[in-house]
């Protein structure tokens, strides 16, 4: 069980270059300092814009991260996606490259569907890319991919499935949800990851796993000291510390909030680039943004500028 | 104008292998029969299981179906992924392949994206596929993607490519939104279909260019016969035939019931196979279906029996 991947882990940004294709260079530097300040890479998640990346462009990603010496037990990409044979192409991929599991989307495009489809669409997954290696974290997000992960379609999955079913991230956004999963799953070999800091101490409390949160990309070190620190006795503190960040981006777009953040703290205007049906902060909504985050106290230490000198702050 | 698809068209539904591969030959054999029947082919929508498919089934598949002889005059594939990308790879092989049009939905993943962002998903597949046979007609489908066509995007759209934004069907199910935007659009250079045959008639005496409706896939012939006879006498009476036959496959998971009819009536039983997360009818549900198609005296004459013979009705 020791090299279960645990504690904070960021969905990473992806930046773009000029046509909109990925920055790999810029990908691979935020990376690294996102492992820096201890945290994991979720790479591929809904934060990443991942569904609007094409199956060969995650995978191009994810070997230029692999093939860069990074630790795969500290990796966790997404790999669920509409159609069947996508989500197994990426998921056997991910497992062969050796990372420590993948975020798996139930198939989103159709809605109200049963847990029978979805528990059928997790299982054809298992059996194709059949690998003792897998381990599969479910991704519950209601408010984006509509369809959920419900409790009893984990309970069918973890019977049939004990040693592939290793948890679930939810982000849901509501914390009863949370706690359900955490009361009736949370085990040594079913990690509960809260899909958000706010949540990150009631959580560990709770027998949670860590976190895996959009702002651990701009706030991983403090998310990460929390996650480390969580039974000692300033650790409500530094709660209220999180969640003073979290609600600054949280109260606007939240991927162009962060990638906006992101290029201004590296003085990278590039990185606020998102695909379409995202669209970019404006310059006004950038700088009300970025002096909020100054009155907060807010910076991103050891952020590599890129192009000309970092702004100070 | 005389070249542009109209009138019925149906969104082929996809026939199965055991290991759920698309059967190329019944796909085939099935497209065939439409078009014997009148109908033209909106393939890869949502009846089509289209999102269970990755870019490169559908690519292979679409190959195969011109590659058969078939007069791409006839041929609206569906084309909008959530990836730029992908929606991108699709359309422009669509076009190459001379497709009448593509079909495209907005990319679906993120949920309350705003119109500046669907604008700009749009106006960069036009840009990028760059060909001046491009027809796109939008796909309006909330109850599953969530994401939807509203005037004002249509409005910026058609003013941005007039040659290119040809029409929309509108899957809304609600015939208020149907008709604002007949009202608003229809003309000689945008047609409105109508998501299912139910409006049929009301399109047609609004100014509406026939229907897209998963239905087709089963009773082509008799939704194309109103189509092509609307100003006759008989109309109110076909459309309420077409009704009855409607509502009984409405009434089940539709996708489901289009198979389950298909495999009973052409006696082969692995038609009814679907892609998770989508589940097939029980047999008692399919049993309870086809007597009720039996009752309202329903046929699928001419369908090719593959494998044994065809059951007698």
């Amino acid at each position: 069980l020791t090299d279960r991947i645990k504690g904070v882990l960021a969905p990473v940004v992806t930046p773009f270059l000029a046509d909109l294709s990925p920055d790999r260079e810029r990908w691979l530097a935020h990376c690294r300092w996102i492992l820096s300040n201890g945290a994991g890479l979720a790479v591929f998640g809904t934060t990443s814009e991942a569904n609007s990346l094409s199956v060969e462009e995650r995978i191009d990603l994810l070997d230029s991260l692999m093939e860069s010496g990074i630790d795969g037990a500290r990796v966790m990409p997404g790999t669920g996606c509409p159609a069947l044979t996508d989500s197994v192409r990426l998921t056997a991929h991910a497992v062969k490259r050796g990372c420590a599991g993948v975020l798996m989307l139930p198939p989103y495009y159709y809605k109200a569907v049963s847990d029978e489809g979805l528990f059928r669409s997790f299982a054809k997954v298992i059996e194709r890319v059949s690998d003792a290696r897998l381990r599969i974290y479910l991704y519950n997000i209601p408010p984006v991919a509509q369809v959920a992960i419900t409790l009893p379609l984990i309970d069918r999955l973890v019977a049939a499935y004990p040693d592939t079913i290793a948890g679930i991230k939810d982000s849901s956004g509501d914390w009863p949800t949370t706690k359900a999963y955490l009361d009736n799953f949370a085990s040594p070999l079913f990690d509960v990851f809260p899909g958000s800091e706010s949540f990150l101490l009631a959580g560990l409390r709770n027998g949670g796993a860590g976190c895996i949160s959009a702002t651990a990309n701009v706030n991983p070190g403090a998310i990460t000291r929390l996650a480390e620190t969580w039974k000692d006795g300033d650790a409500d503190q530094q709660q209220a510390a999180l969640d003073t960040i979290r609600g600054i981006f949280a109260k606007r777009p939240l991927i162009p909030a962060l990638k906006a953040a992101i290029a201004r703290y590296s003085a990278s205007p590039s990185w606020a680039a998102l695909r379409p049906p995202l669209v970019k902060l404006t310059r006004g909504e950038s700088d009300s943004l970025m002096a909020e985050l100054d009155s907060a106290g807010f910076s991103m230490p050891g952020l590599a500028s890129s192009g000309r000198k970092a702004v100070a702050h």
